[in-house]
């Protein structure tokens, strides 16, 4: 075999050339690598709350003969029509939805709703084009759209991550007056309990996002990521998706959900609502030659889980484990001390993470003295700067409630919070 | 809502200008959406012996608490470790194989071996790109390269399949004078009872290619398909993997494998096998940004079947069974009168598909009065053509034996027999 030192040399690809390695991949290794490194960093769900029972009862059931639409077998490029149908009606279902807007035949399934994502970024952009996003933003989304060589620009939100509607309408007309309208491909939302800020988006928020678009003429794409909308704490957010507001009729648009967050992460099945035909058809051709078709088994379990109507008894139960865990970290980080030293966030009301942030003079990056110490102390975070396009400002930090045990979970506050004591 | 006369219009990325449906969707929702249609076309495997107590068994053992790894919480981008070693066991188990030589921390798991494919194809090429195919070649992998705007050339093969080495050498020196040496990215072969053509590559074949490559000083990236290499049908294949040929020594290796077609296509298991770290890195980069890892639970119901040594027995009953299909579907042709008619085929030693030649003049293309003919006779194939990267010449057919039952197979064979012997 030839030697490592001695390995021939590829010419890559621009996209080989220039990709950096994902620090999600990077956080979810090191989180399964060592034990007594306590992540609250990584977004995993909690396997205290896995569907063990639901898994194994139609894991069974679908595998024995005569099934409809054979499970184990392969099955259609854009998903199982049954789960597309009932995946349709859980949209639909959340408040202020128009349940005549939703038809089977603009869902497709994926890998995780990444794919979904990765998908129709893959069918609108090229190298150099832009896709505006909120600050902060999902980082692996962020890195994604590096990793393609696209830009992400973002809109100018509050200190707490409201969009500020009249700055908004200032970068577009700076993006269009440097001549770059038209690589301004997509806007992406993250419109419910949002990684990492916990914001969900108001419907006025919505609207006046959407007349900034129109009064500029920007019918651009708009991506929604919906994937922590159904893991509200008490109540779900009251803002209708995008595809049910007329305010944004006259935009293509690309809702994402997902059932690895709120059901099994190990099974992997996400799914996009794609509104526009054209559009749809180009992430299908494109799906079509990733893998022609997601693992069928695991969507077949889903869509029994779905059919016998054992989906909203699940979510009941984990919600008020999330709610719990939430409450756990909040408390821990309250009890140490941190609002003294300055820190602030705001109380999550969903998903799975807190966003805090630091005093403005405080550097929490990756090379960070904090976050190394913090990696000492055994402890991790997502660094908040990596949740901006702009890489800044560098005080904020993504703190994940949702996969430690309890104990566990008070043990990495703990550790956290000493560190912010002893770099005050 | 939006009427779908008024859609607005996009402004797709090159990729969604250009990309066209991919042909094995079409086929697979044909299959799917009309039993009345017999399908010779789509590549399934047999409902029949699809691994349903395997399955059932670990999909419970792996739904249970404590399991290591937890298999319904997200895993590594990579893959689970151990079924990556078991993997590399799987090959090195192969005849000719050095066990030596395979390390688990080059294997990584995929959404079926298509996306390995996929992944290893974006870090290389960029549009207008090279990749140099046998003739015929896989049609999935060349609707994927159309799609991704690079370039597939055939090198020269004979009749049966056969790479012709000189005329091989005429062709890179003739892309060399054209200036064209820096955009031959990668040589794609599918070594082991090739899709579509059922031929597998013999040692001095893959040897002479090495050869011809080295002696032109064209030490370009080598992808070796391997997908039904399991699928033999007494013996297995001769040859070893270019992994294990020192002839391949000089060469970035990427092997191709995948639990789909010999396990359950429904779990949607692949893997590749990459000998170029830095290529390795650039695939689960782009791995990372696609979906950060294929579904976990998937890959530890195949970890188990390994572990636990039940994949070789598996295997035994479903090589006999495909052997028969073969032999069904081949004594129909015969028995129809097909030879006398002037068509040809090699009998075939493993994998699901027989590769017909009708005489030289025959259309068997899509939009040819054969191939409509025969989808009013209720019988579909995938017209040869699409397995040729210049879509010539158009007179061959891949037949595939897998997916019907034993006298559905005979009547699908029936009914394609009587339309060559009415367009006689």
């Amino acid at each position: 075999m030839t030697s490592p030192d001695s390995q021939p040399q590829i010419i890559f690809s621009k996209i080989g050339r220039e990709i950096q390695p994902p620090v999600i991949v990077d956080l979810m290794a090191r989180a399964l690598a060592n034990p007594e490194l306590l992540s609250l960093a990584a977004g995993f769900t909690d396997n205290a709350v896995l569907p063990r029972e639901l898994v194994a009862r139609f894991a069974f059931e679908l595998t024995q003969e005569g099934q409809p639409d054979e499970p184990l077998q392969y099955g259609q490029n854009q998903g199982r029509t049954r789960l597309r149908e009932l995946s349709c009606e859980v949209i639909a279902g959340h408040p202020g939805e128009q349940a005549s807007a939703f038809d089977s035949a603009k869902m497709f399934m994926t890998n995780g709703s990444q794919q979904a994502l990765y998908l129709a970024v893959q069918a609108l952009c090229d190298f150099g084009d832009i896709v505006l996003v909120e600050e902060p933003s999902y980082f692996v989304c962020l890195e994604m759209l590096k990793g393609l060589g696209i830009r992400a620009i973002g809109i100018p939100c509050d200190d707490a991550g409201a969009i500020q509607p009249e700055a908004m309408e200032a970068l577009l007309r700076d993006l269009d007056a440097r001549g770059e309208r038209d690589r301004v491909k997509a806007l992406y939302l993250v419109s419910y309990f949002c990684n990492p800020s916990s914001r969900s988006l108001e419907s006025d928020e919505k609207r006046a996002v959407a007349k900034v678009l129109l009064d500029g003429d920007w019918q651009i794409p708009v991506m929604e990521d919906a994937a922590y909308r159904e893991l509200y704490f008490d109540t779900p957010h009251a803002a209708p998706s995008i595809i049910s507001m007329p305010e944004f009729d006259a935009f293509p648009k690309l809702y994402l959900g997902t059932y690895t967050k709120p059901f099994a992460t190990g099974l992997k099945v996400g799914y996009g609502y794609c509104t526009h035909p054209q559009w749809l058809v180009k992430i299908l051709c494109i799906k079509g030659h990733q893998d022609f078709g997601s693992a069928h088994f695991n969507q077949a379990i889903i869509e029994r889980v779905l059919e016998e109507g054992l989906y909203a008894g699940h979510l009941a139960s984990i919600r008020q484990h999330y709610a719990h865990k939430a409450n756990v970290l909040e408390a821990e980080l309250i009890a140490g001390g941190l609002p003294e030293l300055g820190w602030r966030w705001e109380t999550p009301k969903g998903g799975l993470i807190i966003w805090v942030r630091a005093p403005l003079e405080t550097d929490l990056r990756m090379a960070s003295d904090f976050c190394q110490r913090c990696i000492e102390q055994g402890v991790l975070y997502v660094p908040g700067d990596l949740c901006f396009s702009s890489g800044k400002p560098w005080h904020c930090a993504r703190l994940a409630s949702g996969a430690l045990p309890e104990d566990r979970l008070r043990e990495a506050a703990q550790r956290f919070v000493a560190v912010a004591k002893e770099r005050n």
